[in-house]
């Protein structure tokens, strides 16, 4: 199976990601809107899930909550044709994110990590440019406060399921 | 927020159900295959969760992983067009499906309990029995256990997010 490990925002901020995705996401119905700290490449065996959850578990005893701030509608264009939620990095994102990509997990990550919600995705050039046209000046500005994270696995349909939820515990 | 509590099967009991409701169940794409445990029809204050959380939590401590036997393909109808794969009854399962059904907790629900994992919904009586007649006489075998539950949240388009998963600890 392959898994994945994300923060899902606020229900406010999943309602507002969750009004464009219904219209420009390709993975609307396969997961409700999050921000992606492990993306889901790895293909591993069904039982090894546990372990995989033991080992975030632990790393999440060393994280505390995360203040996240999300200011803009922006895109990976051209790199890739997603529109997104721009969530600011910061150095507390950066480190839990670096400590879910350690050589004893699975090694670097491939691109480097800017945390997003995704809104917008698998569309032509011509209907990114339009849409992201129509988006770009929209006013976002949400902060909250992120204190768990979870584990999914992916079904053969694509669809993600949570495995196990994580409180981030720690003092740092 | 509406909330809900339900049981997730194994990704392989999972993508059984789902080769059957991407085509007949009209919540497909709104989470994944599950057993409801306690309905998502009460609604609350966003603020609300968190206390719903820790009493969830303090169930799930005196409940130990609970094994379920999945056999067949049974059928609502004529109550509801909906059709399902019969998790067998057991007084484990009752036990937790009252624990979390007391007063305390909202009270008594609504419907008898049925453990189920729906597989068809929002059927024409037509379909439904066209659907059930080809259905009826599949073999399902599916022995498992569930060792966590999850607490959910349902976003305003209709699909369900995991906001905590608790582990079945206790003893009994």
């Amino acid at each position: 199976m392959k898994y994945g490990i994300v923060a899902f925002p606020s229900k406010q901020l999943q309602d507002f990601a969750n009004s464009y995705r219904k219209r420009y996401d390709s993975h609307y119905a396969k997961i409700t809107p999050h921000i992606t700290l492990k993306a889901g490449v790895t293909e591993v065996e069904d039982s090894q899930i546990e372990s995989i959850s033991e080992y975030v578990k632990e790393i999440c005893h060393q994280f505390s909550p995360l203040k996240i701030h999300v200011t803009k509608v922006s895109s990976f264009a051209p790199v890739n044709n997603a529109i997104y939620l721009k969530v600011e990095p910061t150095e507390e994102l950066l480190n839990l994110h670096n400590a879910l990509h350690t050589e004893r997990f699975g090694g670097k990550a491939e691109y480097k990590f800017v945390p997003h919600i995704t809104i917008a995705q698998d569309m032509s050039s011509g209907e990114h440019d339009d849409i992201y046209g129509q988006l770009r000046m929209t006013k976002v500005d949400f902060s909250e406060v992120i204190n768990r994270i979870h584990l999914l696995y992916q079904l053969e349909d694509g669809s993600w399921t949570v495995y196990e939820t994580y409180r981030l515990t720690g003092e740092v």
